[in-house]
């Protein structure tokens, strides 16, 4: 019944129903629009989302697809090679290849549905020295640095120019604030509620631009002051609901 | 793909996405495994519910239904005769009679669906009065009280009784708590953060007794460190997803 927005990504979307995520303001924002539908993958990277797509985005399907999508990947392709987090290592050739394979199966699935990029969020490397010293690992040398997640954001941002698409430049949007690097990042790379807060206001920012303003947008049923509550059917026969007679 | 709960209701349902709300905060405990998905309509009391049934649960129908429900009506209906929210006032019987119709209706959408029926909270009458003060209106009678709410809060218990089902009597669990009034509840009727993080663990608690165990529960797609970098295939294979190899 209602259209659906799909956020597709790794932790940063997977958390995004946390404490002040931004998944979740999102569905309240939406709350009688649309249905915010959470595919977020923690520590995937964007070759191992390729194996998602024919589940989360069936073809030959007679389901309503979903009318806009997030791609948020990049965070842990960045990972360098020869440190702690190399497993989930991507080259940034393949990340570009990979995220364009992802928007054309999401263009397969529905030429119509709002495809966003978002670009991996900036590193902090002393947050991550912190954080995994205080799970008892020292890290000689960070396994991820805010230069390579740099590289990463302006190859995701090419794909968004070279596919005509809406993008978030997350990682230079963040660095524009002073203190980014705690005020945004709980651990150097993960959000505090301040920095979901950012993904929020510009994903309904590009949302709101791309033909889903939420003030624009109808809402399901009508409002209850709209409700004659002496003859509460014809508000919904108004909205093209049937009464509950048969109930 | 992914089992579904619903969550319908009034406001308080309608609000659980907002910030530390106890519907994200179950997205987000279950975030590889259910989707949670929001039915909450402001202001809606258990008559006006009726309406939206055959919407929301629809029969007759080759969709999947959802494998849980929350149903959390009778704040509303509870709004006192002759004052101010009379609009939305519903005898007790009549309420009662509307659950059962509800629960009647999602037994027929899906006899093993889980049905968690919930009492509405209890009411903080200053809260209420200070709440109306603050737009300028000044309430003589308080529009609802909090002896009202808890007979509608028995008469839900006594549904869920008559019809076997699980329920929450929140109205009886946030008073427990010294300082429920504004500990729980920020206008004397909604939910702060600490009384939505109330009705989360309810929830949990009776979803999880009911079979719905998150950590029990399948997730969806393996979780990263078990995929192999070298032969990222093999994961998928096993937890029978095809690859993506015609991508």
């Amino acid at each position: 019944m209602r259209p659906q927005f799909i956020l597709f990504g790794d932790s940063i979307t997977q958390q995004s129903f946390s404490h002040g995520g931004w998944g979740a303001a999102l569905a309240d924002t939406y709350s009688r629009q649309v249905d915010v539908i959470l595919r977020g993958y923690s520590g995937y990277n964007s070759r191992w989302a390729l194996f998602l797509l024919p589940h989360i985005f069936p073809l030959n399907t007679s389901t309503k697809p979903p009318v806009a999508a997030t791609i948020f990947f990049g965070a842990n392709d960045a990972a360098l090679l020869g440190r702690l987090k190399e497993r989930q290592h991507v080259p940034v050739e393949e990340y570009k290849e990979n995220l364009k394979k992802i928007v054309n199966h999401l263009k397969e699935r529905s030429p119509t549905m709002l495809k966003v990029l978002i670009t991996p969020p900036p590193i902090h490397e002393e947050g991550r020295r912190a954080f995994f010293r205080a799970s008892g690992e020292i890290l000689e040398l960070p396994e991820r640095t805010n230069e390579m997640a740099g590289i990463y954001a302006k190859n995701c941002l090419e794909v968004a120019r070279e596919m005509d698409l809406p993008s978030i430049d997350l990682w230079s949007k963040m660095q524009e604030v002073e203190g980014w690097q705690t005020k945004f990042l709980s651990d150097g790379l993960h959000l505090t509620v301040e920095g979901n807060a950012v993904v929020h206001k510009e994903v309904l920012r590009v949302f709101s631009e791309a033909g889903f303003c939420p003030t624009e947008m109808p809402s399901d049923f009508p409002p209850h002051l709209e409700i004659n509550e002496n003859n509460p059917e014809e508000a919904f026969e108004q909205q093209h609901c049937s009464a509950a007679a048969a109930i």
